[in-house]
């Protein structure tokens, strides 16, 4: 899978990537592998180039965040269709969601009708020989398109908007197409040894126990290691997961305390 | 500029991209225009891939994070030498970079000397023909490259290491380069009006005011809206930028007061 992320705010730092996180983490706990994540500018060509190397590289799903709303620079659509050569129109279904909503809205703040003006229209104005995905928490339907080797599918940019419909809509598309790779990790904590230290013991770990994938991040200040050391593995790497992993670790911990380091194995496992 | 993040921890979802956004606004504030920003695995052609699409999109400055430490999953250097076609070599101002590293630590920790294991040499094994940055916190030297149309530099993924290279060595060299385009931003923010509402007055706004440009960004929960309004503009797009800017919040300020809603413009700007 590989995530596309459109937004000018993500290119000057303003905005913290939480999307492309949170997209990743449900993924690859779903056993879908992400290979790659892109962040491009509010730009039709810049969108529309990203689209079409990622579907070069053939990855299962593409999902683009971002660019779905009622300004003139939500332009991800204008992107998809052009690196699919294809045109925008209105979509009846997508015209009805935007419809329903801004009923909704207009009956509970109680004012008047509210306008399909074309910015609202603009929601609902998706390639053609695309689906809409309605949108349970915001005005802007998602999309959805089968290519011959990839599923395209683009989300909102608001998270709320995102998460909302991955879990309805895309969760269960992407589990059905794991054939149940689940995705295995825990971390355990090591003081008073350095990372160039842990290197060949990580090697002879990894060599002992196939299917077991270790990486240590230092933590700590200068001169001060401290490590968390993140083990995993997944369901098609490995036969008895949960066991594998235990046996890396206990064979690890084994090595830093042997090494002089200390180790921390009841620590929660923290995803930051 | 283009920004190119080396790690598994980022594709799983393990850990969010603050390097990322830390660089990107750094590079921002200094005048610099981030274009893309890519994640890729801990693997060397991945790595090498998105080091080539990246030069062949000729950015003047291509910084790429982690993967410089001594374990057998940092293989940013060994990408991008494939990416360039160069061999990878030890690097004899590296090394001593490394050496003088290892030594201060076994100093300050009393103990005897640390010996230049093949992970400690790895550290200083970098592409032919490029140049080790030294790190004033960690030990991984960083590396720059000056090619043909673009700048290459491959900074450490430990946020503190990336941070103290990039303020010492990098920045002066975006600065320098940015041919003073400093840029120019602020938000003001508004309740009471929908997104779509607003998206006419922006266009307007926008162009009233030559070089702003406006996004806006829904805060709110369904049916409440709250926008956060962001003006930016550059040195380059407007000759007075910040009077460029208050005048258009005052415009758009205005039109939204007209149209209902509700503005805060003292309120301060966030960067999340």
């Amino acid at each position: 899978m590989e995530i596309i992320c459109v937004g000018n705010e993500l290119l000057i730092g303003k905005t913290l990537n939480t999307n492309a996180q949170w997209l990743a983490k449900q993924a690859t706990d779903l056993g879908i592998t992400v290979k790659r994540i892109t962040v491009v500018a509010d730009e039709v060509d810049e969108i529309a180039n990203a689209v079409r190397e990622a579907l070069k590289r053939k990855p299962q799903f593409i999902i683009t965040t971002g660019g779905l709303g009622p300004t003139f620079d939500d332009k991800t659509l204008e992107g998809v269709a052009k690196a699919l050569n294809r045109k925008l129109e209105i979509n009846p279904e997508a015209l009805q969601m935007v419809k329903e909503r801004y009923e909704a809205y207009a009956k509970e703040r109680r004012i008047g009708k509210v306008e399909l003006t074309q910015p609202r229209i603009k929601m609902a104005t998706i390639p053609e020989k695309t689906e809409a995905i309605a949108n349970p928490v915001g005005t802007a339907p998602a999309v959805s398109v089968n290519l011959k080797k990839t599923i395209l599918i683009a989300l909102p940019g608001v998270p709320a908007e995102m998460e909302a419909i991955f879990k309805a809509t895309i969760a269960p598309l992407l589990k059905q197409a794991s054939s149940s790779n689940a995705f295995y990790e825990k971390s355990i904590y090591a003081d008073n040894i350095m990372e160039s230290t842990l290197a060949p013991l990580i090697d002879k770990v990894m060599h002992d126990n196939r299917g077991v994938y270790i990486k240590s991040h230092p933590k700590g200040e200068e001169n001060k290691p401290h490590m968390e050391i993140h083990f995993s593995t997944t369901a098609e790497n490995a036969e008895k997961p949960q066991e594998t992993l235990q046996k890396a670790i206990a064979q690890l911990s084994s090595l830093i305390e042997e090494n002089g380091g200390k180790t921390i194995r009841d620590k929660q496992t923290t995803h930051e």
